[in-house]
């Protein structure tokens, strides 16, 4: 007995359940039947020292966010890493992902798992191919045993989710035509999966060998996040037929999961059209049996570099409401350069605005609630109480205090002239 | 004859059209139609001195964005304004609205007339509230004549379209219900006329002198903006009865107006959750015989104050993408003051996001196209061929600045690890 899932199945309610059931203000009951249907999972690792903010992923759930953090090789301060995961935090994820491929990643990984509040993941993959390009070779040269064993480190090391591009296969792939997508692959797992299965002829570890991750991840109760290595990187290229193919192996490998007891949600695009989001949405909840759904964005439009924090709350927000559960933010570093403290703090706030906005549409209680706080200090004008009910008071406030309206009660916007107050003021 | 209306109506091309059909890349004779149909407005006045950028509103064209300026009474610099109207226009906006209620009303319109190099709206009652007001007196002293006597001045001053309340009537307020809203009435314009309606006992004389607007509009070939003046304020207000009923006297309007041969479009919420606006954008278009529309957002959650600019191009896409031809922008001042000209700028950038994201499902060519710009670079990995088709290549182009890679190829994201260079670089 290892899972959430499994415990979930067999009835029996877990501390870590009872917690999530109250953080979540849900039924107890309620929680572990989504949970054994596989339609909602609790990511935390078993190995997991810290006590963190657990959250419950799916279907019923508010929906959640995670910001990505990490070094890059071509900048690593450990210290700036720290700093964005506390900025992250305290601007309100519920999760990080650690995708540091700079300096130490081994040390880093664990540094961000003993200081982070909330639930942790990463792409193992990422430190197999550094590790094979400081020895001068490339992914082609991978040892599929290392992957496991690195796999079986992050695991061991209390990793919570791990995104595993599993279904980046032969058969996916052989839906992606050459020189029909504009930007080719833009996941970096699923491109380095690609060359692998391109240059070796050999089929995708992570797919052949599946079964040796569920019995580590089983064992670690790491949840699995099936990457999407296939997602399209440009609006022209959306909702494709090497995307969809990816769904379907998405969707295979969701059963097989659940038949082990091990915890599974899936990833989903990606750059795409307002227009498609949500038959994605449905189509890819659908064929994964409605296993939960995180997606990065989706982005709305390729011209926003700059301000995709913007275009992904559109596309989280589309998306979330169309059933997505889990929202990857975006900062407006994306496409030019990794994030800072002040994109990241950025990113999480327009990834909540998303949230927020999609959990009013499907009726969360604290959502509308929260909403209502707002609504009700505003009609009072009292400012104080409405600044408390928002999603981050702190630019409002400031923005507030630099102003001399003489009065406590308006703002520069319409002084005297504040409809609410006029109407009030009617009989 | 007057109005480009009626000149589209007798199949008669004028400059005006030949202009605005070029600037869009659109079939003259498909522009005449739509025109002539009701379901595009171009809106120009014809005693505006300066050829400004004119634009079409409506069915089948690209979304168009809205900046509010305007001093308030509590901060008046009209330096300040010109400043916003400058940063409005060279960010992107297709037109202004001076909301002006504080300082000399008149000579700031008309120095914002003369300098704007887009089309100009206003609400001409805000000016004769803001007299009464100097006078020691209250809205409910109007004098309809006077509210008359602005309007007419107003299009004669060469203001391209005007926002009139004419639907808040007293039978469109018996459908609000007292104390059934949260936030009342948050139109500007809406309060004053419920309070004349409500303490005069009279009925809204935009509504039954509309003749009289109908007049001086096709004299000058003013546009009329069917204001919204009971539109929700916070999202449980959103799509009440109140709302609807307004939306049924529009819609009489409208057609009111299109007898007459002036141009007329319409304005729509306001703050509403996400799954009510495909809904209610249809509806609106549907009752109001597929007039423009011409949207405040909408602001998909009441909890972003200091981020409304981000809730609004959530909204704002939505909207646009089920139909809403015409975007007003929400600045992060939204809420909290007056905005400054870094909030007009935020303001008018995350509009246009929306708006192109919204042109992409609505397959304008020029939106796609613009995309593949960015996409084909990016790939390419051709960094200023990618920021010369960004939306506002300023930001990316300074945060890549900061950089320093040690070569132009890579971004700090991913280095080497870039998956668009690993996919291009295999076979």
């Amino acid at each position: 007995m290892s899972t959430q899932l499994q415990y979930a199945r067999l009835g029996e309610i877990t501390e870590v359940m009872q917690m999530v059931a109250d953080a979540e203000e849900v039924e107890q009951q309620w929680l572990i039947n989504e949970v054994a249907a596989g339609r909602c999972v609790i990511p935390f690792n078993k190995n997991r020292n810290k006590k963190c903010k657990l959250v419950a992923i799916g279907n019923g759930l508010s929906t959640k966010i995670n910001a990505n953090i990490g070094t890059s090789p071509m900048h690593c301060d450990v210290e700036e890493e720290l700093d964005k995961l506390h900025t992250a935090i305290n601007y309100g994820a519920d999760a990080v992902m650690d995708l540091s491929t700079g300096g130490n990643i081994r040390a880093i990984r664990r540094k961000i798992l003993s200081e982070s509040d909330v639930i942790v993941g990463t792409v193992p993959i990422y430190a197999v191919e550094i590790d094979l390009e400081r020895k001068g070779k490339d992914i082609s040269c991978m040892d599929p045993e290392a992957l496991f064993a690195e796999i079986e480190e992050q695991a061991a090391d209390g990793v919570d989710f791990m995104t595993l591009h599993c279904a980046v296969t032969k058969r996916s792939l052989s839906f992606l035509r050459q020189n029909a997508r504009k930007t080719g692959i833009v996941s970096r797992g699923g491109a380095l999966l690609y060359r692998y299965i391109e240059n070796t002829g050999k089929d995708n570890p992570l797919y052949e060998q599946f079964d040796r991750i569920l019995d580590i991840c089983y064992r670690h109760d790491v949840t699995i996040s099936l990457g999407d290595g296939l997602r399209p990187g440009c609006a022209s290229d959306a909702s494709d037929s090497a995307q969809i193919a990816e769904v379907l192996v998405q969707g295979e490998l969701v059963e097989r999961a659940r038949a082990k007891g091990v915890q599974v949600m899936v990833e989903g695009p990606g750059h795409m059209p307002v227009d498609q989001i949500a038959f994605n949405i449905q189509l890819i909840k659908h064929i994964c049996r409605g296993a939960p759904l995180y997606v990065l964005g989706p982005l709305v439009t390729d011209a926003a570099a700059g301000y995709d924090h913007i275009a992904g709350a559109i596309g989280g927000t589309i998306a979330a409401a169309s059933g997505a559960d889990f929202l990857c933010y975006l900062t407006p570093a994306e496409h030019v350069s990794l994030p800072d403290a002040d994109d990241v703090r950025e990113g999480v706030i327009a990834s909540r605005i998303a949230a927020h906005a999609a959990d009013v549409a499907k009726r969360i209680p604290r959502a509308i609630h929260r909403n209502n706080l707002v609504s009700d200090a505003r009609f009072k004008l009292n400012w104080e109480e409405m600044f408390s009910s928002l999603l981050e008071p702190g630019k409002a406030r400031y923005k507030k205090s630099l102003q001399n309206t003489g009065s406590e009660e308006f703002c520069t916007m319409c002084g005297q002239l504040c409809a609410m107050k006029i109407y009030r003021e009617t009989k």
